[in-house]
């Protein structure tokens, strides 16, 4: 396989170890849209280098793509570039490996899925927090029916600020902290329960954001879903410097016949069956990217397009309601 | 002083130690609207003569009102009679221990706060949690500036669902979830911010309820608060009977210096001052009918009317939003 990446925003990481396993050919690193020298991609290159790859720097994603004619693209450029990135590579049908969200709006998805429906290319999202043990845990858990019919569901994604890119403090090349953290939550919730959403109301705010222009700091989201689920997340990035990790993810999952919470990475349920509180042990993790060859080769896997594409529907759909929102409280 | 009390639905309970403690005169007991039989208020006379109190019993609340002349009367009777028995007391510049929602809907809380407005009686709502050592330590924490300004909050209220009487399976004399459960979160959220509530938005659902009508046994709302402020709860009665407690409360309180949480009755502070997650010492318990006699003494106190007319009001904006939204999914 040969691989090339665009830009160095997000989490292309996911996908080195399984590069690295397999031996495949690193072939060519690009800056996004933004350029070489405001994207930091020299940064970028030094730190592929470290990790034992060698690829060729471009400055035109383009030139790289349609010059190196690879097999995967990691798609992981300033955010509200993504969805060009993929919908080219995809056009040519090359598989790609792509950040959240897919696009930045709305409009743009909705061009990206009809690139999607017409390419040979495969995309997966890059929302790994379904392969982490607790979460796996979980999954198989509710799989075997230990809390009956989920009815509610609430989830935290709480961040560490520290000092963010500049390109976080606008809208023109930041997508809001809804699309970029919540989305995480918004994701395992669909797949941990297999609903679908059917509304959302959704608030953000980016007031005392320690200066970073206009990059909201909280958020919270309502949602319906199929079967009268309700569902919520809150995101922030205050927590504190001094915090033990940089994040703090939570979910619980309430059924009709148990409670299960993941917590500081473990995993709980709540159960008449289980006689009260019990710590469930952890699945082995998973690794996205070796999920996503086995896409590419035609394996089943919960790894779609279309989750991916739904994530970043409803994440964008309470991104826009929260920012109606504040207008009309404005005005 | 000499005290009487309406119906045996709710949280009656909470005045009686400090009517033990002051050897207070408690007169009377009726039932509400309902029936001494329906209402089960023989049941309620037993359990205050266990308690050691010798009530006369009275089949009609307003001849209990009018033949005994109280001080203060305790209303506790089903939810959606709240209101009427409120008003017919304060119009007699009778004090009055409330049970929450002070009322089942907005209309009805108009008429309430014009009966506040025109009495000499004082009224206090049944809105306890405030008083816990947690939740009382965490108002002192915030108070002295150890989280910073608050930006978020998020809420839980959990409970067994046990056997509910047959008037919570009809929304013609139960309010609901949101009114009767998330409503304590509700309460203190906005106390411990001292922020006022500025929209909301919500769900519920009365699905998977076993067999107890059209109660509703899920919530969430999501509110914005002045200042840009978010705030959720969620609300369910799914906690599996094998729990080591009734209830689940939680709340979160983001800040842009700290993080403080109540979980399992303990209260820790996450803040780079702290050094990290320290557990924080709980203040004494303190007695809400004890603060009750303090207001009504003139003395000063947090517990006002004001604060559970609001608690009231926006618990109700909740529901009746989550009602309408449910009407427009169902279409």
């Amino acid at each position: 396989m040969k691989i090339v990446q665009i830009g160095g925003a997000g989490h292309a990481f996911y996908a080195y170890n399984a590069i690295k396993s397999h031996a495949f050919d690193f072939a060519a690193l690009s800056c996004g849209s933004h350029g070489i020298e405001a994207e930091g991609t020299n940064a970028t290159l030094a730190d592929l280098q470290r990790r034992g790859f060698s690829p060729k720097l471009y400055s035109d994603w383009r030139e790289m793509i349609d010059s190196e004619k690879p097999d995967i693209v990691i798609v992981n450029p300033w955010f509200n570039d993504i969805a060009d990135c993929a919908i080219y590579a995809l056009d040519r049908n090359i598989n790609v490996f792509c950040e959240k969200p897919l696009a930045h709006d709305l409009e743009k998805l909705t061009e990206l899925e009809a690139a999607i429906a017409n390419s040979r290319g495969k995309l997966a999202g890059m929302l790994e927090t379904r392969y982490e043990p607790t979460f796996t845990a979980a999954k198989k858990l509710i799989g075997e029916g230990m809390i009956g019919e989920i009815r509610l569901m609430d989830s935290r994604k709480s961040y560490k600020l520290g000092k963010r890119p500049d390109f976080y403090k606008s809208r023109d090349t930041y997508c809001g902290i809804i699309p970029w953290v919540a989305i995480h939550a918004i994701d395992w919730m669909m797949w941990l329960s297999g609903k679908r959403y059917t509304s959302v109301t959704a608030a953000h705010s980016s007031r005392a954001n320690f200066g970073n222009g206009t990059m909201d700091i909280t958020s919270a989201a309502l949602y319906t879903m199929t079967d009268n689920v309700i569902a919520t997340v809150t995101a922030d990035m205050l927590r504190p410097s001094k915090a033990t990790t940089h994040g703090d993810d939570r979910v619980r999952v309430v059924g009709t016949e148990g409670i299960l919470e993941i917590t500081d990475g473990a995993l709980t349920l709540l159960s008449d069956n289980s006689g009260g509180k019990v710590v469930v042990p952890n699945e082995p993790a998973r690794d996205i990217f070796e999920d996503f060859l086995n896409v590419i080769d035609g394996g089943e896997s919960d790894l779609t397009a279309e989750s991916a594409i739904e994530a970043t529907r409803w994440a964008l759909k309470a991104r826009d309601y929260a920012d109606k929102a504040n207008l009309e409280v404005n005005v």
